[in-house]
């Protein structure tokens, strides 16, 4: 949501992101250049060193840079910051997207428009969100991973369904003989939610969603749980139930039968920094192409 | 969401619902019947006196039901439930509802388990759980009103479609060219809204849910909202554009061009009584004939 | 389906169409100046006269031109293009349509490419294309009624639904408790029945869907059926039951409890002209925004 | 679709299936022994030998099975026939399929009715019903793949989505970028394309329907094709672009970067032998809980 809080400014900036394509060099090398002129220390990921073309100021581990910098800068797709996200949430630095990506719903700013916008945001003039991500708990001592978008059960064999039963907080909710499950964020109900048939989930709503994916059952339908609520999978022991589950589209684990994981909201939120004047359903409807104001409205 | 509170016993019942079918005559006097049994006073809504085939030991309005009672028994279906939970939620009266209709989501003591259910209930042993309304401001100096399920703006003529913005919390979202919309609270996202699309929400979630009807824009997906937010329609100057407005079903205004509707959640909850052992999720997946634990559980 | 044939010329054209705005009588009037112009004889819809802000050739009723043209030019929307397809299609004249409408789905010529495409059509260069027709048998000595799109039965009062019996050539497929159910052509897919959830079917494919309104049971699907099927509609017994029927939008009858309605194809097929180089999908995925090819495409 | 013609008896009965349960066991051993009793031949799938515990009167390759009888016996569910179906169609061999499995969308003998059902089925008195099956061009020299439910074109690996374009007839339809395609028969639309959000589609349609899976295009809809149509999917040259396709969910081959299959109906089809009185909304309604006959219908 948006919280009305006095703005900041910043003095030390970490550069994070991917580079796939010129273009995306040349808006690393324009925010380089307009974080100098601005008399501002940077630190470039130093795994971007080889793919670009400038030398930076400063250039570290995006584990270093998480610990020293109070503001990331991060220039790639939504899946860039989704990264940059998980390497900086729990030291609490904010972060502005610029998008070099496809749909760029968290990524919001367009690349032409950094010189314009990005001066005045590092000066303070921006508005601040804050957006929830979700912690999964593996079986065993494996380390706990986290999403911004999404966590999915899904089957590991793309020629078999897989099956599981859904407890919400501690109740059982229903077994389900599927491809998979998706438990969404807000943030992550305009993305993969969404092809699944997933509503959208207002950033300020306190809710995550959960979509079946190509249930057997016809009834299934997506359910809206407050995030307070914990939600555990246990996995069948039927023959082919071998499931994987991933966070933010990348595989994290694989499950065995009877197994169990567990995820909830995570306790640290992440911040991201918008541009002033910045509308959530402004950005959405313009990716969605829903209909615009009506002609009679003044 | 079900609170954890020391259950009351009740003095003074008022008796609401319908009478349609004889089985209900019946429920209707087994309920009063038992009541006596126990020696607890009883008052049947006076619009039912010609309709059942007993003698009550008290009848009255409505009205006056809702200011003295300090329970409100509903036989009926969820429409009986909708119909009482308005007569007495400014009066933070509870209710138990025994489903003589077809789903009974709401009312969901079924008629044969009344004698071996509701005694139990009546000294203390069920679970309470809120559920919020939404109320709805409408242009002028109408008195407002309450949805226990949800607010729909459609068009009043079946052969039309109608124009019309949607703002939350003062915010333009999009405009809407379309048979109209629902928006829904978590009781009511198993009803109307459900048919047309929109996702399960759980009551313990403080969200709604928009739900587009009939929507000429693909891209129109059903939007989950914080229960905190206002929505507000304007409906179009378009020729053909005068919607009607319903609550819970029942036509409540209709609109005129370039007029406005304010809906936000009621701040008065209503108290409805479970049995010992009630599942939200287990009389949901009932309804749905959703998938049962798998064979393997323990 | 596009059929091969030795494409002919016209010597008389018919206008119709219908006028809501200033830039609609231009194209009339440009419509007309261009078919003297190639001194083919014209007659516009009398309707029309006070309208346009021409002198036209001549005019006539619509059941006059549908007797004596051989080509109707359709400006407007594709409600103007279904009105004229009905005057017509008994006489089997050829349809073109200008769109001035908001979609353009079968109406197909943007008003600012009428100079260049028009007068190659005129001259035999294009491509033709039938569509079917449903017929609907309504209730008693009424007549028979036409749709090119669909034919929908609703509820009549938006505040209750209906209840009834679907059997497909004589055998039982399901009651429905709804708001109603559409049966679309392929034509009609893309437009209500495509809001419903309805598939897209290609024009080619001898098939019709039903789609169910709001539909209380879950499990109810769309269900594509061969055209060559009769569906027939059996409206319930129940006290709200009073649902009525429209074609392509337009309110044709209301029905009683018990009653029948019978849908089945029109053995009259009508014939759309279209551009030479016309493609069903190329026209359906600008529409929609589809995702056009891929870079990689040669 | 049901044919109307002089049913026949038979001489030389095939028995396929699999066994999972011992129930199949028992239906196998009942099947055989009912077959003796009535002086019919009949032949075991020799890989079942092992499974079954009585000594058939002779056992044989499917492939030699397939040449020699004249109806083939399932006892499985539906993916035994759908196996079942493949071995024979190319013979003209028809089918009955005895309920093991879950659904029985195809397989509708319940087994405890084997007994009354199937030896009035083997004297003649059986409706049957032809459906049609898909056959898939693989690139290069790879042998063509048979489906009777669906083929399906989908990533290779589940945390990535696949890039191809899809042509219809040789014309280009759409790009999709989404995790596949499903393209499903009218048998296959009541199973993996029904999960989908495919609509069902009537075995007696000569229609196909195109299901795009978790489309990033909020636009993608289900594309019901006249069943005439050549559907061609061209894998993209994106990097992460390596499907692999599925006939009935058994996975037949892996794609690369800029190959094309080819998917069109079989000219030979499939038999199906039902009881007397079968009718196919009457099946399929009762495995979709579907709403029965209203009250009042006579």
């Amino acid at each position: 949501m948006l919280r009305k809080i006095v703005p900041k400014t910043f003095n030390n900036v970490g550069l994070f992101g991917r580079v796939r394509r010129s273009e995306t060099k040349e808006t690393f090398k324009q925010v380089a250049g307009l974080l100098s002129n601005m008399g501002l220390s940077y630190c470039l990921d130093k795994a971007l060193l080889e793919q670009v073309d400038f030398t930076p100021m400063a250039a570290a581990s995006q584990a270093d840079m998480a610990k020293s910098v109070d503001l990331a800068i991060v220039v790639g797709g939504d899946g860039s910051l989704l990264r940059a996200t998980k390497a900086v949430v729990d030291h609490d630095v904010p972060l502005i997207g610029i998008n070099r990506g496809r749909f760029g719903f968290l990524a919001d700013i367009a690349p032409d428009k950094v010189a314009e916008i990005l001066p005045a945001m590092l000066e303070g003039h921006y508005q601040e969100e804050s957006r929830f991500l979700l912690e999964l708990e593996l079986p065993g001592d494996q380390s706990k991973q986290h999403a911004l978008n999404d966590i999915v059960l899904m089957s590991g064999d793309t020629a078999h369904m897989t099956e599981f039963e859904v407890y919400v907080d501690g109740v059982f909710m229903c077994s389900e003989h599927s491809d998979g499950m998706i438990v969404a964020t807000p943030t992550g109900s305009t993305a993969y939610a969404l092809s699944g048939g997933g509503p959208i989930i207002h950033p300020a709503s306190n809710a995550v969603v959960l979509v079946p994916m190509f249930s057997h059952t016809l009834n299934s339908r997506p359910v809206v749980l407050s995030a307070d609520s914990e939600v555990r999978f246990k996995v069948g022991s039927g023959i082919d139930a071998k499931p994987c589950v991933s966070c933010d589209g990348e595989r994290v684990a694989s499950l065995s039968a009877g197994e169990t994981i567990i995820i909830r909201r995570k306790s640290q939120k992440v911040r991201l920094l918008h541009p002033q004047g910045y509308e959530y359903f402004n950005n959405l409807g313009k990716k969605l192409n829903w209909g615009r104001r009506l002609i009679d409205t003044p």
